[in-house]
């Protein structure tokens, strides 16, 4: 795993902010010549393929500014300091959805931008939904509209780039290929 | 493409790098609430999904600094200035595998990180392969170890997590999808 290790000769941070961390490191190469890599640092993610009883994919549109516009996602959100995965998925799925599922299942995890940041995205599947009356508010600066579509719709919508993520693509991806297994 | 939009009320650049810029937007959000967005700028990258004419798919094993350990991909690489997708998925396959293809095709572009950052992969499938006799060199800064595996294989480097990564992810859910509607 340590394969062309890079050796860090000095780290200088550059921005330490909410969500993510910057550092410049100068490094060693494995030929011993020194290069420079801009580094972001993030607590991590969640990311939530949850299935409605209709076997409905439950989607969240929101406004990414990073972006300059709205996408359609997956519900998913940061990890907090000292809570784990699990809870984590559970708890952004019924902020953002109102949704408590009776089972949660991790079904990947992975980097989204190994070659500058450390974000790791974790997965997960979950089924047996229950709508919760009382809707936990989401973040008070996040506003996301809710929607259910069946497999074909949200195909199209990867055609058409209203979904255009790649955790989403994975996870659509991923009903496609268990579709196709079982027919 | 602009639900809930989030205007800008001021940009603050802090870090222009060679690879990423960090800014910080102070936001006004649709309920006319104020609000912090840290972002990242990166120019956009391409991955390609090369199979060859045996049908194993191309993998190249890097140290990835942000992680601090080694990780398998498919081989990608950022866009540069005034460089067409198209011609930058050439390039990459090219300096980090030697192999030049006579098809090129566009898969699925998707946004790896937009909670924070704008960067679009544009993943192609590369067939056709045809080994250079004289490789070019990847960047004077990257070392890559070059490996060929069936799909099989690349399955079970996702579950021990040598395969660790959303895009190398996605492109081998895609052979099994592949795979399992035609069989």
């Amino acid at each position: 795993m340590n394969k062309f290790e890079e050796k860090t000769i000095q780290t200088e941070m550059i921005f330490e902010g909410k969500v993510v961390k910057l550092q410049v490191d100068d490094i060693e190469l494995p030929d011993g010549k020194k290069a420079k890599r801009e580094i972001i640092k993030h607590p991590g993610a969640v990311a939530i393929l949850a299935l409605t009883n209709e076997g409905r994919i439950v989607l969240v549109e929101q406004y990414r500014k990073a972006l300059e516009r709205s996408i359609i996602e997956i519900p998913a959100g940061k990890l907090e300091k000292g809570e784990g995965p699990e809870a984590t998925a559970r708890r952004e799925l019924e902020e953002e959805t109102g949704y408590v599922c009776q089972s949660m299942k991790l079904l990947q995890s992975f980097y989204t931008s190994p070659g500058f940041a450390d974000e790791l995205v974790y997965l997960y599947l979950a089924e047996g939904l229950t709508q919760k009356e009382e809707r936990l508010m989401p973040d008070e600066d996040e506003f996301v509209e809710l929607m259910e579509v069946t497999l074909e719709e949200a195909e199209k919508m990867i055609k058409d780039q209203r979904i255009h993520d790649a955790k989403t693509a994975y996870a659509i991806q991923y009903l496609q290929l268990q579709k196709a297994l079982t027919e």
